[in-house]
């Protein structure tokens, strides 16, 4: 295992949910050092662990290093941010605490302007981001359960990829994480509103359905298709060019999903915070800014704000 | 009372629901002779009548001539539909029996596209139409309350007002019914969309909210604002003037409506078929077919076509 010749071998997992538990015990099951801040599963994880299960296997790992505060994880050589950006206006408290002089920060959060918000409070070199293709849910406290094989990208923020960010690339390979390079950070996530606005949106405003669903109702497919349209349209005026053939690849993509319920839809159906400015809203204002045609995501925004409150 | 000296003596209300019993009620007292179509209300209105109650006060009509059938109802001066629009099918079969050589027909249903079809059935020269601006609910069997004082407007289709038009305003206002007349019913269809898109439509898929509600949530009450909008400037691509202050005015008469329910989400509410096509359907087509933008209706549009399958 090479994952000791990484300058990447102390790792803080700041939000264990679903998507910072997993790729937490799987770095872990590689021998990184790896350290989750929890909140309300904590008692039961101490208890009993952190469990994965994926397609009839399961992984626990029994005595994950798990804290209620950043202050006893100390310095790290990678922070990953697993939050949900609802919840951004924490970090400014408890990063710090875990920052050395050459400490990355990678964030897995959805949507778009998390990078720059943490570039502005801890200085732009330190910040990547990683763009997670995969279906996770967390089911009960210290169990994620994990659906399809998935993918994870990174790259730099606003810079193309550098020495570290290949040497992060093969931890993540190394821990058995299907991980690309990015070269593009930006273009990465525009391409991946292109899912989130119609799939995520439409789940909660179309009733609480599941993808599956979403493409079988021929006017909430209709939607999908001129809201990816519309997605399309925004990153274009903005400088990423994704071709409109990306749409159907997307859908057929979406077939192999089965009744996946996004989790929005489940933060929603569950009464957490549902992500609503950084997906549909910082999506809205940058196209509204470069002057695109994004009436359909406008009428998605505000449905979606009317219908998720911020609850707590 | 005059009602004797107008044409319009035998009167059949086809569709016993709230629009139609309300104003046949109103016409009956008023000495005509009024003969409901009934379905589900029959038995319970042949015992216990026909009842309004209206701001604290209640009129029980205690015999209304009630049928099952327009077979025993036989020829009318005038036939008043308020069957919903998603109920059209039917009207081939039960209009026939009603018709005389004189018969006016006059249509009471939402949205676009009901005068057209009747005329297409029983000949243009027939038919009238009415738009109510009432707010009424059938909250029981035999039983419909009555909560804002409201108007009736009557115009002839695809006509300048006749004398028959003049008539039966009279007799209208002769049964103490506010009621206008159109110089154009065209128009007057588009005005009453200005409010029905977005109320009607919002209160559905805005998570079953009363108008109220959607008034006083921020994100609602500016897709109110977006809605009517592009509803007027789809009207005026097809040549029907509305300014764009009636926005203001129509939004602070909403205010005086309190916690008001609309009928298309009392039905949606009760698994009962909404007018999906008649009131969103048809203004998008319209729209689309004059090249007007009309993105943030089709988005509604599809929306409630998702979460208001073809109930029965």
């Amino acid at each position: 295992m090479s994952a000791s010749h990484s300058s990447f071998q102390k790792i803080a997992i700041v939000g264990s949910g679903a998507v910072g538990s997993y790729y937490g015990v799987l770095l872990a099951r590689s021998g990184k050092e790896t350290h989750f801040l929890m909140r309300s599963d904590l008692a039961h994880v101490k208890t009993h662990g952190l469990e994965i299960r994926s397609q009839g296997e399961s992984f626990t790992l029994s005595k994950p290093l798990i804290h209620a505060s950043t202050n006893t994880i100390g310095p790290c050589d990678l922070v990953i941010i697993a939050l949900k950006a609802t919840d951004n206006d924490v970090l400014t408290d408890l990063i710090p605490p875990l920052l050395g002089p050459h400490t990355a920060i990678l964030t897995l959060q959805n949507g778009l302007g998390n990078e720059a918000f943490l570039a502005s409070h801890f200085g732009q070199e330190r910040i990547l981001g990683g763009l997670c293709f995969v279906c996770l849910n967390r089911t009960a406290p210290g169990l994620v359960e994990h659906f399809s094989q998935g993918m994870i990208a990174l790259g730099e923020f606003e810079r193309p990829p550098a020495e570290r960010t290949h040497r992060l690339v093969a931890d993540f390979q190394n821990a058995g994480i299907n991980c690309r390079l990015m070269d593009d950070l930006n273009l990465a996530r525009w391409r991946k509103l292109v899912w989130n606005v119609p799939f995520n949106g439409l789940a909660i405003v179309g009733g609480g359905v599941d993808v599956s669903t979403i493409l079988n109702a021929p006017s909430l497919a209709h939607l999908t298709r001129l809201l990816m349209t519309e997605i399309i349209g925004i990153a274009k005026q903005l400088g990423h060019a994704i071709p409109l053939t990306f749409i159907d690849q997307q859908l057929e993509a979406t077939l192999g999903m089965g009744p996946y319920k996004p989790s929005s839809l489940l933060d929603f159906l569950s009464g957490k915070r549902v992500e609503v400015e950084a997906i549909w809203g910082e999506a809205l204002r940058q196209g509204k800014a470069a002057n695109a045609e994004c009436r359909h995501l406008e009428m998605l925004y505000h449905l979606l704000k009317a219908q998720c409150p911020a609850q707590v």
